[in-house]
């Protein structure tokens, strides 16, 4: 894996992520895949909009279908058909989650499946062990995401295992694959700093943030963004994980901030909110029972290119599998233009211009 | 309208439907896009596997969004982006199956709707107005769909207002957009032949065959249908309505019939039962977990040119909406393939034996 920032603006920074499956342009977005598909959307419409990698989740697939049939269907790539560059979580903030029951140990976590309930384990071992079945291009260690609010006893305590996992991880780094490590530590600087300081002593091909949009108040985020990033190395990928609200993005990319993942923009289009270039809408509003424009004329996509807001409506009243697909097409359309564009105010030094249009739309 | 027969195979006919829109090649089969869209399919998918004609349903988009609303979008054509021919029924046959409540009365139906309750009244003059609304290239003829079983007497009276309605129809026939008839009559020949020879005498651009797959034996269905199939104009299209059972096709198809829909291969698709060279098939079986090959290998669709068994199991049992379009594409390639190459053994003279070989494995 190389990185390599091109041009930086402030703070804020575009780069190239070069792997061996392909390049990818930072300030970067990630669509989630969570369970080897990024839902209602092939891997064809994914390339078409330009996604140059996809995120996918390690705790869900192992429960269903399991590594090991991954591993002897090709791996992660061929299974779901995508040649592109795959990130895949470790499972710790899944089990943290989803699962009904779990009981975490120094050496990893007891949890239940959210799916049958069968008992489970997963350790540092466990989560490289998987990931390299799956085969991604890079894999995040284990960590024990910290609950909000906590003591920072209980954030201390917490910190360490996510430390002592992530030593255990870079043991068993597999050659080919990158391995990022995760900063913890609640919303305790102290601790913050510490484990990044760390972190960075066991050295790792990037460096993500992990534990925020736990339930803290925005302000709280938003100044744990600014305190991280500048803490992170410069000349290593910054991944601030599950944050995708684009206010938030623009917070964290003027940080210095390079990678994101949500399931915002997918899961907003089922549920009939689409992003625009005026803000957000709820494609069910009745006065657009008539309405032949498209949702965005600002927008290239398929959907805006083909189809009326009338006939979106009307797709999604009905609840039809294409009302789905097509606000997917969009909303990952949007967010993946909206990170194009990011990059090149960045490029041309405008950022600032750039984050002060696009902050008062999307919020 | 312009309908011609290529060449004959016995009974079992080829030959080319031509309109505005498009050129259909029959025997045809209609996917269905009962509210405006083929369910999982966009277009642009339905064009690359073949599809030259779909039928929509004139009571579901009567209903929501209303004819009026597609009228001031542009008609049906341009709502749902498909450019070539569009058969819409008139609605008949889901007033009979789908409203809670309804009372037949000598000029039409009054009834419930299924979304809300409310009531509504279908005559022959609103399935005309709504279907000229809509712009399909062709309409059907609101016809009383009889039930199963009926009395003569009740067949009888059925079959007066069906014709009493045709005649009506055919009075507010548009130019530009052909009209068929709908023969019924239950099951009782003397009224299907006097049904047919009315509808005759009236004079419509293609004559269909309705009122069968209502709960009647496979014999009764089969025995009818070559019943009908000789008494219809050999110089018209001849539709089986709602019947698209491959078994029940290759009857018809010999019997004389040229169009056919049914909802059978997307429904099927969505429930994971597949359609494939060595019969039916389901997705979910447990010996698929670990398959690397192709659902069928004489098949060259996009889903299985792409995807294995394996993973399309996977995304079955994790309901996952990509599962649903990767088996609709699948089993709509494989009937209109089926019909691509049942055309191709009549064209042939070798009909007998297309029938023979595929009756064993679709039944």
């Amino acid at each position: 894996m190389m990185f390599s920032v091109v041009k930086k603006d402030g703070n804020a920074r575009t780069g190239l992520l070069e792997l061996s499956r392909g390049v990818i342009h930072t300030p970067a977005f990630m669509p989630v895949g969570t369970i080897g598909t990024v839902k209602a959307m092939s891997p064809d419409e994914l390339k078409e909009i330009g996604a140059e990698i996809v995120l996918s989740n390690t705790y869900h697939l192992y429960l269903r279908p399991g590594h090991k049939i991954i591993e002897s269907l090709g791996g992660l790539h061929a299974f779901m058909n995508w040649d592109r560059p795959i990130l895949t979580d470790s499972g710790g903030f899944q089990v943290f989650s989803l699962s009904a029951l779990r009981k975490i140990e120094d050496d990893g976590v007891h949890f239940k499946s959210h799916l049958d309930g069968s008992m489970h384990f997963l350790g540092p071992k466990e989560a490289m062990e998987i990931q390299a079945a799956l085969g991604s291009d890079i894999a995040m260690v284990l960590d024990d995401c910290t609950p909000y609010p906590s003591t920072f006893e209980y954030a201390m305590d917490s910190l360490f295992r996510t430390l002592k996992w992530a030593e255990q991880c870079r043991e068993l780094r597999r050659e080919g694959q990158a391995l990022f490590g995760i900063a913890q530590g609640s919303f305790y600087d102290k601790l913050r700093k510490k484990c990044i300081e760390e972190l960075i002593d066991i050295g790792f091909d990037g460096y993500a943030v992990g534990g925020l949009s736990v339930g803290e108040p925005k302000e709280e985020m938003h100044r744990l963004i600014c305190f991280t990033a500048p803490l992170l190395p410069k000349d290593r990928p910054r991944y601030l994980m599950g944050i995708g609200d684009l206010g938030d993005v623009l917070v964290a990319v003027e940080a210095g901030f390079d990678m994101f993942d949500c399931v915002m923009p997918t899961r907003n289009a089922r549920n009939g909110t689409l992003f625009t270039s005026m803000g957000r809408v709820s494609i069910k509003r009745e006065e657009f029972k008539a309405d032949k424009g498209p949702l965005d004329p600002d927008c290239g996509c398929y959907t805006c290119r083909n189809y009326s807001k009338g006939y979106l409506r009307h797709l999604f009243l009905s609840r039809e599998i294409l009302s789905m697909r097509l606000n997917t097409i969009h909303n990952l359309y949007f967010y993946l233009n909206f990170f194009r564009n990011m990059r090149e105010s960045v490029m041309e030094g405008k950022f600032t211009e750039f984050k002060a249009r696009w902050q008062e739309i999307v919020s």
